[in-house]
């Protein structure tokens, strides 16, 4: 499909902390959206303009996610901006169940979305928000990272969460500057894939906010993976490591685009909750 | 009207030159749509998000424009991003155009819009394309203005559009850099309410390519005015002056969201030609 041909298809625009999404349901897999047409579709000015594309597709009728269909009814097929194929989207999934659920195709509640990153178990809480299950951090080290911002630097820890990630806390979230080029992060061999910068400065007990500078974004509004990554590094710097005292931790994280709750289990596994909202929807005039 | 009482609205996202907008249409003049509904709509990532809204009401319908509904049935109610208002966008007036022929509420061809800097003259051409009476360009000086990105320096043309601007000739669009910053104008004197920088190279006859930072905005893909300017400046330099010869002259101007054609009649009258999209129609869920 080219994105002259999308004419009168329907879509929605929805976000979840500020990372919105074009959302385009598809629920019997008829739709061939190539690379062209979702950039098209992405692009804030000349299209709906989103962060990425969610298509919403039965797990059965697309060939990505057919053996999940056992698993899991719908599958997430998710794209970024610039039309390529990502696995997972903590943001996205939220806004993906908030739509399965304002659509009538699933009840609030549990729900297991198939994803290119394997299944994943999503609750669609009472009051709205929505809670996901983010997978595990891993902390590899070294412990001699730097973050630089100008004349100012600062020790990170390397927190992955199937993403890199180097979480530096600071004095004053102001003093990560205007982030329009990714901070400096030494030694250079610590992240051959590139890095997610987080800036972090607490607001009261478990209780943080964050700015993030995303490989390949620059700053955003919000990074759920990067929420997680936060979480984890505020757990042990103040000593708490659900592993060691069989206790579930849970932070609270401002993000400049709404607010997230993170809990990590003694089994490693973390869960995100936070809003979604759905924008509007209409039909496509392209 | 608040941001949480828009649910159900009816509204259209449309660009010319990828300059977009968010089109409400309010034919009986019953919305109140107040700064922050505006800036709530305009939201690049909680909202539908664009340049700027466009208000589609009847002249006669709205007090701003009850004066003019000899003139112009339709009342262009133009708002920035942030809410506020303002009297004129040329961009803006392409897509209103191209949505009234598209509802079917006017014919293509000649059409009088009423806007709040009075009534434009608009034509909608047979290939989609829009034109625009933008007025006359004023030429104020003083001849020593000088534009500074990091150690280069040029000199650059005043010419005022109903706004000001300060058009710098280079040798290559890049040494204008990632414009993340204002470009530094002086003397300081010269621009007190701030200055549009267009930075201009020569892409072959009548035929320029710019860009533009926008005073308050930071580099667009398009503004209207600027093309404009950029049209006078480059016929000045190459000795062209419709008043003095007695013939229009045409320019071609290339801006990152598009082509516009610019041509200044002998009366000083500037008429800018462009393409106008609409890319969506639906319904507000906020």
């Amino acid at each position: 499909m080219s994105a002259s041909t999308t004419s009168g298809l329907p879509f929605l625009k929805g976000h979840g902390t500020q990372n919105d999404f074009v959302i385009i349901p598809d629920p019997d897999g008829v739709l061939d959206l190539g690379a062209d047409a979702v950039a098209a579709l992405c692009d804030r000015r000349a299209g709906i303009g989103g962060d990425g594309l969610l298509r919403v597709v039965r797990s059965a009728a697309d060939p990505a996610a057919a053996a999940l269909a056992g698993q899991a009814e719908w599958f997430m097929d998710y794209r970024n901006s610039d039309g390529s194929i990502a696995e997972m989207c903590g943001n996205g999934v939220r806004v993906f169940a908030r739509y399965l659920v304002d659509a009538g195709l699933v009840k609030p509640g549990p729900l297991a979305v198939a994803t290119r990153a394997g299944v994943r178990q999503v609750v669609v809480q009472d009051d709205g928000s929505v809670t996901v299950d983010m997978g595990r951090a891993v902390l590899p080290g070294p412990d001699s990272i730097v973050v630089t911002v100008g004349d100012r630097q600062w020790p990170a820890l390397n927190v992955n969460m199937g993403n890199p990630h180097a979480v530096a806390f600071v004095a004053d979230l102001a003093h990560a500057g205007k982030l329009y080029e990714a901070p400096e992060v030494s030694p250079a061999g610590a992240y051959p894939e590139g890095v997610n910068v987080e800036f972090v400065v607490d607001r009261g007990p478990r209780h943080v906010a964050m700015r993030v500078h995303e490989r390949g974004s620059g700053e955003t509004r919000s990074c759920g993976t990067g929420a997680c990554a936060v979480a984890v590094a505020a757990a042990r710097r103040d000593g708490i490591d659900p592993a060691l005292t069989g206790e579930s931790a849970t932070y609270t994280v401002d993000l400049p685009g709404g607010r997230l709750v993170i809990t990590e289990h003694p089994d490693g596994r973390i869960e995100m909750t936070g809003p979604a909202e759905i924008v509007a929807s209409g039909t496509l005039a392209l």
